[in-house]
């Protein structure tokens, strides 16, 4: 894996929470680092204890059946639709243009790189459209809601709009990665659709990345499909555990999205204070524009403060969500002490 | 996932360690269920604590490197083969025919039955053949040695050759699943040869199948195209801390390479004893032969003893290691308790 691209200046980095690339790169910035580089949750779920038998055995049927059943209900899926688990929605990013390969795709705006470079890999011609009517040339169509970096939000009634137009063999990937907190946007509901294969990531609303877990909404049959691609045992013991706690708690879910809607609301004003224009987000990352945001990049990385930079988009910046007062006084320093820019 | 087959009776299941489909099947078995059904250790590496940061943050390069350094010492992989971490040799396994399509494949022998699976499911013409002369006609061969279930160890030596007869784009996967505590029988040293990717398995030593983790040892252009398709972060936090600690634990591995080989003579001699005919195995499990095993493998479900049979082998149970004293001893009862057979 590549640490950065060339692009730019300062360096740009493929994905958020790369601190190792951050410590390379800002050798003598302050430490501890304050990861703001990725739309991850800085307040995650309790993790709860964990027996042995989830790192000692295989998971067994049962344990993907809890898992099956949080999932279903934190989601709103319906009995009609399959929710298939994986190591992370990346691991589904990576297996769908495999199980369900397509020569023209097309990618609503501009979003996360990774859906763009798997169906490239693929062989696919894969084009960015500003419009859901430009879906209906397409065999895939990808649709990330609400969507990463801007927040834009494409509501169930426009994306079934934009299945029905397509083919009837046509696809409809909806990345719903940041959606958790915002569940009355979410079309889960309609998931059993055969067009459509609904996203939905673990890591970022519970703020447990590390843990690798995802989820396909889809129709049994495309279900069976991408179950008999990832196998038997395609999400650890830990993960099966934690993912079905913490899937269940409704209240701990709740007070997180008042928490980081609170948050998002501070960062928007401090961003707004040191002239910061903000295009968007969601309530996990704010997207902010100012002219020459790559210099800001460089000069809150020199303060310990890693946030994401984007090489085709020179004048946005993306943050995280400060972990704690801390880092929140230590941002609030870093906006104020800049003249130029 | 399909708990069990229809061929047989008593029901024969498709992979080891499932026991909730024994709970189901055998109700009123005592308790605790014995599992024997896999050729996992039963004596785990210890779990390390674990900081927090390897579930609430996304891994890192660092990390990848720590797991990459401990793996390749412990395998004897040189420095010119990539390393490449993914969730299981399983992973690999359904990925392998995704990422180096082939027409005619060939198995050697009986054998762990998701190669010919996965295979075959991509459209593959799967032959199982006897021996490595018949590679010669294949796109891919595949190996397992030491060989699940019994015990088969195919010679470096005899690997290479076997390699140097198939056609220059031709690919031999060697399965070294079991390989950990006979590494002088290993090929990873040579697993640079463009003409070999071999697969090892973390969980089955350590004892630690639900992290899932294994690893493919190849050449790097092979590496890069795994890597490829199966994405950043296709390995866990957990499984990064628990298997970079774990591989570089030298004195560990070589005290459970004794202790699992002294139980694996003391399983013999009870199956031996009990009229079984010891076949083969490894040392972290033994397939023993009888008529009419599967009346065997139901008295001993019955006692809460779960081995595993195998649909085309109906004179076959494959016993994996007690885990305890109390095992031990209700395993000795149940094998003298029967008369038939």
């Amino acid at each position: 894996m590549t640490a950065h691209s060339a692009i730019g200046a300062p360096p740009l980095v493929a994905h958020g929470g790369r601190l190792d690339a951050a410590r390379r790169l800002f050798p003598d910035a302050p430490r501890p680092w304050i990861d703001l580089s990725t739309g991850v949750n800085p307040h995650a779920y309790p993790l709860p204890p964990l027996a042995d038998e989830v790192f000692t055995r295989l998971p067994d049927d049962d344990a993907f059946a809890a898992l099956d059943g949080a999932a279903r209900k934190a989601y709103g899926a319906p009995a009609e639709a399959d929710v298939v688990p994986g190591g992370g929605a990346q691991a589904f990013i990576q297996m769908l243009p495999r199980v369900f390969p397509a020569k023209r795709v097309a990618i609503l705006g501009f979003t996360y790189a990774e859906h763009a470079a798997c169906w490239a890999a693929m062989g696919a011609q894969v084009d960015r459209v500003e419009t859901l009517d430009a879906f209906a040339n397409a065999d895939v169509g990808v649709i990330v809601t609400p969507n990463n970096p801007d927040g834009r939000v494409v509501g169930p009634q426009d994306i079934l709009s934009a299945a029905a137009q397509m083919s009837q063999r046509g696809l409809l990937i909806v990345d719903e990665s940041f959606m958790d907190f915002t569940p009355e946007a979410s079309i889960a509901r309609f998931a059993q659709n055969e067009s459509l294969v609904v996203l939905r990531s673990f890591g970022k609303a519970y703020g447990l990345p590390g843990v690798r877990l995802g989820f396909a909404l889809c129709s049994p049959a495309r279900g069976a499909k991408l179950r008999a691609a990832l196998g038997p045992w395609a999400v650890s013991g830990p993960a099966l555990a934690i993912g079905a706690r913490a899937l269940a708690d409704d209240a701990w879910r709740a007070n997180a999205a008042r928490a980081c809607a609170g948050d998002a609301a501070r960062l928007d004003a401090l961003l707004t204070k040191a002239r910061f224009q903000i295009v968007g987000g969601t309530t996990l990352f704010r997207l902010a524009a100012r002219s020459h945001a790559s210099r800001w990049f460089a000069h809150l990385a020199a303060r310990g403060i890693w946030t994401r930079g984007f090489a085709d988009r020179p004048d946005w910046l993306r943050f995280g969500l400060p972990p704690n007062e801390s880092a929140w006084a230590r941002l609030a320093a870093a906006l104020e002490s800049v003249d130029g820019g």
